[in-house]
């Protein structure tokens, strides 16, 4: 056991406290980092703040974790002491269903553990990277390529894969028109994404003064939701609409934005149900999908990408001390576009 | 101009009546068809009731033709007179946009001209196949094979196309969990299809008391929607439900049926909008899709393929005389499994 300092939530709306919790003994196939960056998710936020039902306090949030490995255990293969390193969304998993053993193990059968808020499969609880150090198991650190800077590197680890999966599955490419609905920490990932990938896209924002800054993270295309001319102008575009927005939307007003064939994918969720008219989709033969997150070796694969592609998310660098004032702006939408903790700070 | 008699209505919900309209003169890409069958279809109901916005009358219904070439314009090249052919949902398209290049025509950027119920592109209201005689461009008729029989073949014009299109879009074949949900005259012709393409096939329905015609149809299993447990036994089953349900149904609760990746499929549309929470998809990769009845190769390759497989819909052949009555049957769900008219009674 190894104490570490922390950023933790002693109940739901907590303010965040520094603390310490034990790290567990490194097993033998086990990796100890030390945690040099952690990306603040909209999550973090559901889940510190009790919006979601099981929470487990206190928490240390935190998936998108990024730092230096300190320690290996004796079987590990993958990793030396001093290599770069990251974590993201989950850090254990079955690892004998046929997800796990092809690599998609986010949709593991017995269930994933994740970063934090959740049990591990002993029953204790997991706390994320708003942390000096975390042990995870060998399989579910990945590689940060060289020349991508830590900090850069930390929204990737779950905005990055959330997004990169979705467009690769659905074929986001050449000759394929990708709408990006949402330019914040996920979208103005997922613009670079699918701008690389080949595919022409547009963003949908609400928001009428992100133009630019969607035209510099490659899109083709730029429309304001708010502006009810826009679903006339884009009606039976696009082939895959990538809804990165947690909030309700007008589901049969942005199926009428695809083509025949084309899929709305979800990476966000409301919690209150969603409604569509089944016409919507026999019309054109279109699609309501879900995706979420990525498995370890499709992450490792879009940190790669990434990197050969020179993709990399806008970060505003923090202090440890201001994580709840960086709630609070999450909450009113300013944030452009991903707040990454500086754990040197803690 | 040439007379025809037809069943038709007047007006919204009003009973049917023999009558006489014109059909158009032989064009030279026409094939002028003598029709021995008609099936009733459950939109056919709609239809006539006014159920939906729209209702062209007098209106003469029938999608689910099947007759006798009686006559050849100068231009027609696959048929000759005598052959024995059938005529579904729809008798024409722009056959210029990339839809109809690739012969999915039920797609057409410029609108399919429905069968019955709609307007022509020079305006003129179309008539069904309640009727002696109907005179449609050639593209738009398929040939019957041999050995199977006019009334037989019937339903395989819309509820036959409608339910093959997307098995086999999505892949419904061996090692594939497929459910039919609903055995009616859609869903007991797709336990046939989903069977003879290799699948292993379960069957959905409220009734208890169809078990074993389910089987005999080429079922595995069978499931009553009514008994709760059937929904805990079944989770996490299947990857393909074709919903074949007019009515609303629970979405989240078929949801969870489905594997990862799996996807519910709609052919059928309620009138009200159908909830679902977003997490039912996302935490499983899973799909909502709809269908819409299939281009015109592919319903010659159904006809093919049900000939070869021996495929048939279940069917009570009823006289002129007997459609309302018939309507107030299906209206009860009391047929099994399709009315198809002897139009020689007309």
């Amino acid at each position: 056991m190894c104490k570490t300092s922390v950023l933790s939530v002693s109940a739901a709306k907590a303010p965040f406290k520094k603390s310490t919790i034990e790290r567990r003994q490194l097993r033998p196939d086990d990796v100890s980092i030390d945690i040099k960056f952690s990306g603040i998710c909209h999550s973090d936020i559901h889940s510190a703040h009790g919006d979601w039902a099981g929470g487990i306090f206190p928490m240390v949030p935190g998936h998108e974790i990024t730092g230096i490995v300190k320690a290996v255990g004796e079987r590990v293969t993958k990793f030396t002491v001093g290599d770069r390193v990251g974590v993201g969304c989950y850090v254990d998993s079955c690892g004998k269903c046929e997800y796990c053993l092809r690599g998609e193990e986010q949709y593991c059968a017995k269930g994933y553990v994740a970063t934090y808020n959740s049990l591990d499969y002993e029953g204790n609880p997991t706390y994320g990277g708003y942390s000096q150090n975390i042990v995870v198991k060998e399989s579910f650190v990945v590689h940060i390529p060289d020349g991508m800077e830590l900090d850069v590197a930390s929204p990737l680890l779950c905005a990055g894969i959330t997004t990169y999966s979705p467009l690769k599955r659905w074929n986001a490419g050449p000759g394929k028109r990708v709408a990006i609905l949402g330019m914040g920490g996920l979208g103005h990932v997922a613009i670079q994404f699918a701008h690389a990938m080949g595919a022409e896209v547009t963003v949908l924002s609400r928001a009428k003064n992100k133009e630019n800054e969607a035209l510099r993270f490659g899109a083709d295309h730029y429309f304001s939701t708010l502006d009810p001319e826009t679903f006339n102008a884009l009606a039976g575009r696009f082939d895959l609409i990538l809804n990165t927005v947690s909030a309700s939307i007008d589901v049969d007003l942005y199926l009428s934005l695809l083509r025949v064939d084309g899929t709305l994918v979800n990476v966000g969720a409301p919690a209150e149900p969603s409604q569509y008219h089944v016409f919507s989709l026999i019309l054109s033969r279109r699609s309501i999908a879900g995706s979420l997150v990525g498995g370890l070796p499709e992450t490792q694969e879009m940190l790669d990408f990434a990197a050969e592609h020179g993709i990399a998310p806008q970060i505003e660098v923090i202090r440890a001390e201001q994580v709840d004032e960086a709630y609070e702006r999450i909450l009113h939408s300013d944030v452009r576009y991903r707040f990454v903790i500086d754990i040197s700070t803690l």
